[in-house]
Order: structure tokens, then sequence, then C-alpha cells
């Protein structure tokens, strides 16, 4: 095994910390450099705190050195949120996995290692759920949710993280350490989505809800992916609020086939997948029936599910995409980009014709009820150019942002996306993001290079 | 008619705008010294401005002249927020009054001068509606209410002004236009309850839903306040969640009851207001039973309201403490603190013994099911000391702090509670609201004198 020199930096950190907490080998600290989705420089060192005050021990040991520091949870993350750009030292919060539920409150209080699926395992007995379910909820954490403000397919009726943030705990960049609530200035709001460029998130008082206690599914598929959108503008407009709304392109319908022969319509242009839910079934049923109607008025061919386990079949091969995709190149680039329902038709044509025009394998889905599509680009980085990989993100991001909309749903910016900001948002307001940035991390030391592209100062 | 002499900032101002958008008569200026419940200073002029690029003259002038800023719409606020500290350019909103509604969307786009109630009664021809419902709601605006991020009875079941927010536009203290969405470093988050201090917020698109199809109501009284915080924690924690649970003490129930003779029990040491809704009236009849059943357990006696008609007299009691206690004395200060629900019957208990202990008249009532209460204080600026009362205001605070509460829940900071921020806020977080501020009006020139207390600098 190669181990490292011990330096400044790794010196205060085994001086304040336990050894098994201080990450100095090579072999170790190469897990570290990626996230689900790119690759980063490996850290200088890694610390995995089990406390705040460890947390605190880090932040201000890397100041001391000099050197930038990065959070990160399961690391499931999409957009390139925690892979290092620089050496940095490394906080891995799979340790802080503190979780306790106040059923009279409605409230569960959570350290960041805490993997997002275990805050509704422990409210269950309690009668309550989480709501924000990120399709990595098995494997991702609550402060990498936080980080990137994550959603999930329950999130167009019930909100995304953020929405569920009573209060937060964080360190800043000089290691003080902050409680916060949700009144006057919201720098709570602004810790949520910030991707650990502003402050390290060590707690968070989460929201908890009575689930609702039935559930009715139905699969759609149309010939054309205008159609769908129109059923599900029309079935919107009609007052339906379904739990779930996810749509597939024919080339994700298709993706699913090939790898789990499931009978789906390969010739479809679109499949739609719909739930809804509340406490009184004979209510749920009459809004399945609202977006029935809505879907056949639009000229889609609708599948109902009449047990949990034919919703659960329905159900297989939206949970299938990621494996399916896996089969046909090794890697990917996931977009995440979020439109106006009425402009889905277009916005999906457009990006179809990109993918046609390039060499690259190319299919759509996401959640259509807030217009939140991924476009997903495979690729082999052995054999397939990733410049021309991002350059076909970029066209995508800029369909997006011509018919109104905005580079990230729930993934983040990243590095992925950071370029895109230039064209997402006016030099003006990018500038006032990075007064924002250098306000709470004057020296610029956490996690640098993500979300704010660097710009030509604006005279003010 | 008293006029000033023209200023630099006037001739400017009347130069880029119509005469009639320019106040300068001191007769004029008078209107826009105070807010529902504090006066301020003069102001040097006042701007009524019809667009967005109206507001950037108000503030490039402004910013040239070296004089503050301060937005305004109704100055129905209840904590000083808009009331100038000192001679400054006032900025009143009250001609932007453009409002969109887009029903396929469930959006409405409104400049801050639309009065609150208006949002709904645009977006009712198409079934929709808007919740949040400060009580101010027929004479408040949607600028005033995204400044104090305002609540209402409504906002425990269905959230504050914040949450209905999609997109933002404002104006900076440079006099440049910002187009924000609530994705990567929440700005807009950041602008909502900042009360004008961060920028001038000139347009919203806010988001509208499907009201409830129906509401049933009841009213409950209690021996002891005790009673009423146990019936409402073992409703919620049973599943219920009332769209309205409103909270009165004695001296309340009995300052409306001296004034309308509705009959209520003047020996109650509490009364409940609950209202329930949905779609489902089997549901929402069956979630107010829930209700009634905790109410009865904890010893409370309940009449349901048979009759719209039936309910709207039981509101009557609640809508009318406003003129009820002005009655009293002419004056009063309207806390607005936030307590754990599990907390109130000692909070209440507490700021009771307070109150008796002082010479003042002092009544509680509030939004109990968030823990919001309304400690109101009584008082006759021409023969009472205001130094006793705000002493009296800040003990009231220090209880609520003292039970892990906050400051606020819907009235904001302003100048009232400026002073409590240090009681309420760590020096180091205040310090990081402080760089959060000075980043967005590095020379202080937004409202300046509210919410953040001065402070010695914390060395860093």
């Amino acid at each position: 095994m190669t181990t490292t020199h011990p330096s400044p930096l790794t010196t205060d950190l085994l001086r304040a910390l336990k050894p098994h907490q201080v990450l100095t080998r090579l072999s170790e600290r190469l897990n570290y450099r990626y996230d689900a989705i790119q690759f980063g420089v490996t850290p200088l060192a890694v610390v995995l705190p089990e406390s705040t005050a460890d947390v605190v021990v880090a932040v201000k040991a890397a100041k001391a050195a000099g050197v930038p520091i990065i959070g990160r949870g399961a690391a499931s993350g999409l957009s390139g949120g925690v892979t290092p750009l620089q050496e940095s030292l490394v906080v891995s919060f799979t340790r802080m996995t503190g979780l306790r539920i106040f059923p009279e409150r409605r409230e569960a209080v959570a350290q960041p290692g805490v993997v997002t699926l275990r805050v509704s395992e422990a409210a269950k007995p309690h009668g309550l759920t989480y709501p924000p379910d990120p399709a990595s909820f098995r494997t991702s954490t609550i402060g990498g949710n936080l980080g990137e403000n994550a959603g999930g397919p329950m999130c167009f009726k019930y909100g995304v993280t953020g929405d569920y943030v009573k209060a937060l705990e964080f360190v800043d960049t000089d290691g003080d350490i902050h409680r916060l609530t949700r009144d006057c200035y919201d720098l709570a709001g602004l810790l949520i989505g910030s991707e650990g460029t502003l402050g390290l998130m060590t707690e968070a008082t989460l929201r908890l809800i009575a689930p609702p206690k039935f559930t009715r599914t139905l699969m759609c598929h149309f010939a054309e992916v205008g159609q769908a959108a129109e059923a599900v503008s029309s079935a919107i407009a009609a007052g339906a609020v379904p739990s779930k709304l996810e749509f597939m392109d024919t080339a994700c319908t298709n993706a699913i086939e090939d790898y789990l022969h499931l009978g789906l319509p390969r010739e479809a242009g679109a499949v739609l997948l719909v739930d809804t839910d509340g406490d009184d079934p004979a209510m749920v049923d009459a809004e399945l029936e609202l977006v029935a109607q809505a879907c056949e008025a639009a000229g889609g061919t609708v599948k109902r599910a009449a047990t949990p386990a034919e919703a659960d079949a329905l159900w297989q091969a939206r949970r299938s995409i990621s494996p399916a995709l896996g089969r046909i190149r090794p890697q990917r680039m996931n977009e995440d980009i979020v439109v106006p329902r009425s402009a889905l038709p277009d916005v999906v044509r457009e990006i179809r014709a990109l993918g046609d025009a390039s060499p690259f394998h190319l299919v759509q889905f996401g959640h259509i009820g807030d217009g939140n599509l991924h476009p997903n680009i495979m690729f082999d980085p052995r054999t397939e150019d990733e410049a021309a990989v991002h350059d076909l993100a970029h066209q995508i991001a800029l369909v997006a942002i011509r018919h109104g909309g905005v580079l990230s749903g729930e993934h983040g910016i990243g590095t992925m996306k950071r370029d895109f900001m230039r064209d997402a948002v006016d030099p003006v307001t990018l500038s006032a993001l990075w007064d924002v940035k250098r306000a709470l991390d004057p020296a610029e030391r956490l996690n640098p290079g993500k979300i704010l592209p660097e710009m030509l100062m604006v005279d003010r």
C-alpha cells in the first residue's frame, strides 16, 4: 500500500480525531474522487466525522492548511457535485447517521449521513413518512439530498427536499457552527441546493407527513409525444394532482424492453406511468379516471393496474431504466432540464432530432408533471469523444433555455452544467450569486469550481 | 401646501417619470411615514412606479443622490417594516397592479401592488385559488406579503407566501433587474422575507391550487389553555390536518364579547376555532370529528357549525379581534412568536403572568396549529410609556426563545423586533446574515435599520 508522507493537514487531523477517522492511504483516497457520473482529482485526505465537532476540526484543519474542503454523502449524485477538481480534503458524512423521530411534532432530526429511505422506515411505525424520493433513495443520503435539493417522482405533488426542512445546522468556512430556522433571511434555504459551496450541513430537522392510505396506478401509451403532454396538461387542468407522473420516450421504452422483455409497446412514441393517491379510495379512483379520460381523449391506450402487484409490475419498467441504459454503453450523461409543460412536445422533438443527428444513443424520460425531463446520452469513454458528449449536452441545455426552461430540476449544476450557467443566468445575476458565494466563503475554499462559472468582473 | 425645494433627487425623478408619479409635497409625503403600527421619518420624496423600468429609475436616482430607498405596499404590516428611519426615497408599489392568470399552468403572474385577495378572485373563474391569507388580505399587497413572507390561518395546512413563489423578478441596489427561478442558489428565497433590505421585488410568478370543495367548522371552549394545546396536539397526532386552527385566550374572548355580545363563554381559559377542508364531504366530516373527539377528551365543550351561515357566525369572533382591541386602547404592539406546540401551555401562562404584572392590557390569540402566537399589548401613547411597552414585548420574546421558539411567524422583524434578534440569533450567525446583506447591498441603501441589529464586528 502506498502511503503519503504526513502533511501538516493530516498531522492536524490525526491529533484531533481518532485514527480510523482519517484516511490517508492512496488506495483509500482513490475511492473518494468520483460521484455516480464523473471522476475528479484524488483527495489529499478523507475525514469520516462522527459529530458536528469533528466537522469543525476538519474545516479548521483545511483552513489552516489552505486546502479546499468538499462534503460528500453517498456520492450517488449525477452532476459531479462532489468530485474534487483540485487536491482537497474530503469530508465523508457516511458515519454521521444519527436519526431521531418526534411523532408528536411530526419531525425527524437527521444527521447528513442518514440514507434517505431510512427516514421513512424509521417514521413508518409512527404512521408517518418522508416524501422526497430521489431515484437513488436506497443509497443517497440526507446530506447529499440537501446539497442538491433533490426531488423525485413524488415531487410534483409533494415538493422537493427543501420543502421539508424546518431547521438546519451547518458549519461555515471558518469552522463556526450555525443553527438556522426558516425565518427572516432564509439562510437555510440558501444553503439547500448550494452543493457544499456555502457551508457543510451537519443536521436537519425534517417535516414528516401522514402517508396517503391508497394508491392507484395506470400506464398509457401514445403514438406521439405531443399526445402524452396534451393528456397530462388536460388531466391537471381538470383537477387531477397525480402523486407520480412519469414519461418515457420510444428509445427509453425499447432499451427497457431489450433488457427485461416486459411486453412494453415498442412502437409507442411515449409511455406515461401515473399514480394517484389519497385517503379515500373512491376519490383516488376518481382522480385516476380523470387522468385515464384525458389520456384516451388525447389518443392514448390506457392500462389500469387492478392490484398492487399489477401496479408494481407496471412500475418495474420505470425502475429498470438505469440498468437498462447501463447495458447500452458503460457511461452516460444524465440531463435534468425543466421546461413548461406546454413546451414539452416541441422540446422532446427537438432533443430527439439532436440525438438522431449525433453519433450517440439518446433516450428521454422524466417527471412530466412538472416538466422535468432527463435526456440521457450514452457513451463509451474508451472509444467515444467526451467533448462531443458535452457539446450535445450543451445543445440540449440550450433547447431548454430557449423554451423558457432551466438547467436542473433535482440533480444540481455541479461541474457538468457549470459552463451552461452562462447561457441560463444573466451576467448581472451571476455576479449577484458570486457576491453571495464570496460573502459566505471569501477564500473560495468550499467545494471550489462547482455551480458558478468563473466570470469577467461585471463593472457595477 | 408646503413644497420642498427641488433637490437633485426630485429633479432626476421628474426628468424620467411622469409628474403624477413623483410626490414631493409635505402633505403627500407625510402619508408614507408609517405602517399599521409604527411611525417613522417623513420621506424626502415618494415614487409611484407603473413598471419595473420606473423602479429602476427610482433606484438609480436614489443611488446617485446617496439616499436610502424603501419599497412599500399597502403598509398594513405590523412590525415597522416599511417605516423610514431616516430621510429616504419611498417607492410605493400601489400602481403596479398587473395580474395575469395562466389556468393551464396553474400560475398567476403578479406585480407587487396587486392586493392579495385579488389573486384568488381572479383565479376563481378558472377553479383555482391562492391560499396565503394574512388577516389584512383585503388590503395587503403581494409585494408586502413577499417582503414579510406573510402567512395566515391557512398556513398550517397550506404554507406561507414563499411556498407559492415559482419565479421572482427584483431590482437590486444598483438598479439592475434580475429574473430568478427557484434553482441552484435560491436567491429568490433569500429575497422573500427580507423586508426590502436586499432588493425590490417587482414581479412574482405564483402557484395556484384547486380550492377544497368542502369546509366544516367547530368552536370549542376549555377551562384552561393547557387543555386546548393538548387537544390540538392529540388531534394532529391522530392524523387531522385542519385547514385553520385558531386560539383566543380569556382576555381576547372578553374583548370581543364586550364589543359584539356574541354569547362567547367569558369564563373560558381558551377558545379554539377549527376548520377542516377537502374534496370529499365524508372525509372532511371525519377529520372534524377527530378534532372534536380530541377536544372533548381534553375536557373541552364543542359546538359544531351545521351550516355555512353558522360557521360564518363562529368565525365572526376571530375576524373581530382587531376592531375589538382597538376599542380598549388606541395603539397596540402585536407580537408574532412561534413556539413548539408542546410548549404552548407554559408559554401562554408565562406571558399571561407578564401581562398581569404589567400596567398594560394584554391579550393572546394566534394560529395554534403551528404554535404561532400573537400576544398583543394595548396602550395609549399619549398617557402610557412606550419604552415600558417595548420592554414587555422584549420579555415576551425572551419567553419564546427560552422555550425553543422564534421571534416571527408571519409579521417579520422590521424595527419592532430588531433589537430582540441579538437574543434570538448567535453572534456568528448574525455576522453571516450581515455578510449576505452587504454582499447584495454594500452601501446599505436598501431599507436601512430593519431586521439586523448593528453588531460589534466579530473577529472571524
